[in-house]
């Protein structure tokens, strides 16, 4: 069995930290008996500097044959992130429809929460965030430009089929967990989109009696997961909600260090996207100090979503066992060690 | 001196705090030399259900002569919160042009945060959250309703105007406290308004050289907030991420329960309206078991808006010992003290 896999590995420490995935992966694969076939795209804000675009205007198509896409991060300084994300990250989560963003948080072993008193039990969640329309709309403008009566448009767009579809997501998947889904919602301030999306989410609920769904305003939901963590199994939200109650997430539980992302496709017509949740971070690129913790459990998402499940849960114990030793750590983790390093040491734990 | 103030106890706990903010204002008025001349309407979800109103129709005049304006809360179980709110909080804020919603936290004494490890200097911080547009907007709506391609819309609105007062307001309240200026952004996922309120702050950061400016996605300050809350003073967003961000803000202090808001109409030409953050929690009303703190600061938060800072500070301060002692706590706070226990005892410790 073999997989073809595109490896994106971007900007700053994207490509630190994408290499070490790579590393863990073909180790995974290697003792699990499937292999998996690379190609690199030099995709960046690099490639933007020198070309004036992201990725050629092919980009889609280029991809389209794989059967995953593995990110580093993109984003640099002097390249606006309207730029950067739009000419690449975004278009690419469209054009496949990876309309499901999935973001799955624990807390690691050997790391320890911002909250007080918290056990890793009571800190495990995922957030289901809409990754394909909602506030980060391209629809909006300016109006009466320089004057004092200037103004911004910016416009949200939620539709049925896309509201639906992510919902009914969310619901599934708290089948395979707690049962609980809780739906982030602002009805009560965005009287367009929130009700429509409390409407739906009340529909789809009533299709799956078996889980308890809860809808809680985000600002009172952000609130309860610094709260009431244990609480929360399951979140759906919109895109903007999802993204920032998944920062969060990760905030309450390892860090941002520590937590991986998928831009899902759920029918398999196109192919899915893995990446880190932080940045770039090109303040720290290049100097083999990165954490590539977040990248290798996105490289273990990405094996989950073609089936080799035994070889992502194989990936999670190593980067436990690691990181539960305490031998070898990134300067963030409060070790020594470099990025490569602790690279190396999981996809040794692995074999 | 007199002080004429317009009380609306609204719904639920909100009637109950309330009475317990009127009884420590007037403690502190009688302490100070200066009177207060209540007058309170009785607009709430009840008056809703016998009249189809939350207020009526002059309610905005009736309330135009006071010189300020304690709301309890709003929100009933079978109204529907864009009712209730719509039909009062969100009018009176913006028919009074209260364009800043100021929402200072900070750890109260006896009260321990979420927050593993953090002293109560780290803790204290402002959100001053634009309060008359942004992704608050009354426009949008549904297309091609009940048909498989419907969609709705909803509109965020950013003037000029609006973006720049909010703003020059958190640099100037920066001046007083440690200089030190957080704008909430998401410019690379929101790409029309956020990248023109960027715009804007930088403008008016030019303006305001001895103040320290910095930007943050409002995801990463979500972040922050839990893991380097001691690096946040003041910050400035949107509506809507002022909303969550102050939310969260509280919770990683004190709780909801213990944040107040103020309304402000900062030129004084109409009325300024004070608050708890809580909302009317109608699951507990009426058992004299709410904790009346957010509202009794809510109203030390009015006193100083109208220059009665001397009588304000003494409010808090008197918070703080009954607080610190320990001995009339109401049950959120661990004690077994009722509503009017906690309130009375602030009162008599003013005295
Ligand atoms: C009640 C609701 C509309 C409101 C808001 O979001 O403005 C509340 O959460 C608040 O913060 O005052
Ligand atoms: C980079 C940015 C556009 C992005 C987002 O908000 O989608 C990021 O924060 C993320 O969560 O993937």
């Amino acid at each position: 069995m073999s997989h073809r896999i595109a490896s994106i590995p971007g900007d700053g420490i994207g490509v630190d930290v994408t290499v070490e995935a790579r590393k863990v992966l073909d180790a995974a694969a290697a003792r699990y008996g499937f292999s998996l076939e690379w190609e690199e795209f030099d995709w960046s804000c690099e490639r933007y500097a020198e070309t004036g675009a992201m990725m050629p205007e092919d980009g889609v198509e280029q991809l389209s044959g794989f059967d995953a896409i593995l990110l580093g991060a993109v984003g640099f300084p002097g390249v606006p992130d309207h730029v950067s994300l739009w000419g690449l990250l975004i278009p690419l989560r469209r054009a496949f429809q990876q309309y499901v963003n999935l973001r799955p948080v624990r807390l690691l072993p050997g790391t320890t929460s911002a909250l007080a008193g918290r056990t890793a039990d009571e800190l495990e969640m995922v957030i289901v965030r809409e990754n394909s329309e909602g506030e980060y709309s391209a629809i909006g403008g300016r109006h009466n430009a320089g004057r004092p009566d200037e103004f911004v448009l910016q416009e949200s767009v939620f539709t049925r089929v896309g509201v639906e579809r992510i919902i009914r997501y969310a619901f599934e998947l708290a089948r395979t967990r707690s049962g609980h889904v809780t739906s982030a919602t602002k009805s009560n301030g965005l009287i367009h989109s929130m009700p429509y999306w409390d409407e739906i989410f009340a529909e789809v609920g009533a299709r799956h009696p078996d889980v308890r769904a809860e809808q809680c305003h985000v600002d009172a939901l952000a609130a309860r997961m610094v709260q009431a963590p244990d609480r929360i199994d399951v979140v759906v939200g919109s895109n903007l909600f999802g993204d920032i109650l998944s920062d969060l997430a990760a905030a309450v539980t390892g860090g941002l260090g520590m937590a991986p992302s998928g831009n899902v496709n759920p029918s398999g017509e196109f192919p899915s996207m893995f990446e880190a949740v932080h940045g770039s971070a090109p303040d720290i690129a290049g100097q083999g100090i990165a954490n590539p913790v977040a990248q290798i459990l996105a490289g273990a998402m990405l094996l989950d979503h073609l089936g080799e499940t035994v070889a992502a849960q194989a990936i999670r114990s190593s980067v436990d066992e690691v990181l539960a030793a305490g031998k070898v750590l990134t300067p963030d983790l409060g070790g020594t060690s470099t990025t490569t390093g602790l690279g190396t040491a999981v996809a040794e734990t692995l074999r």
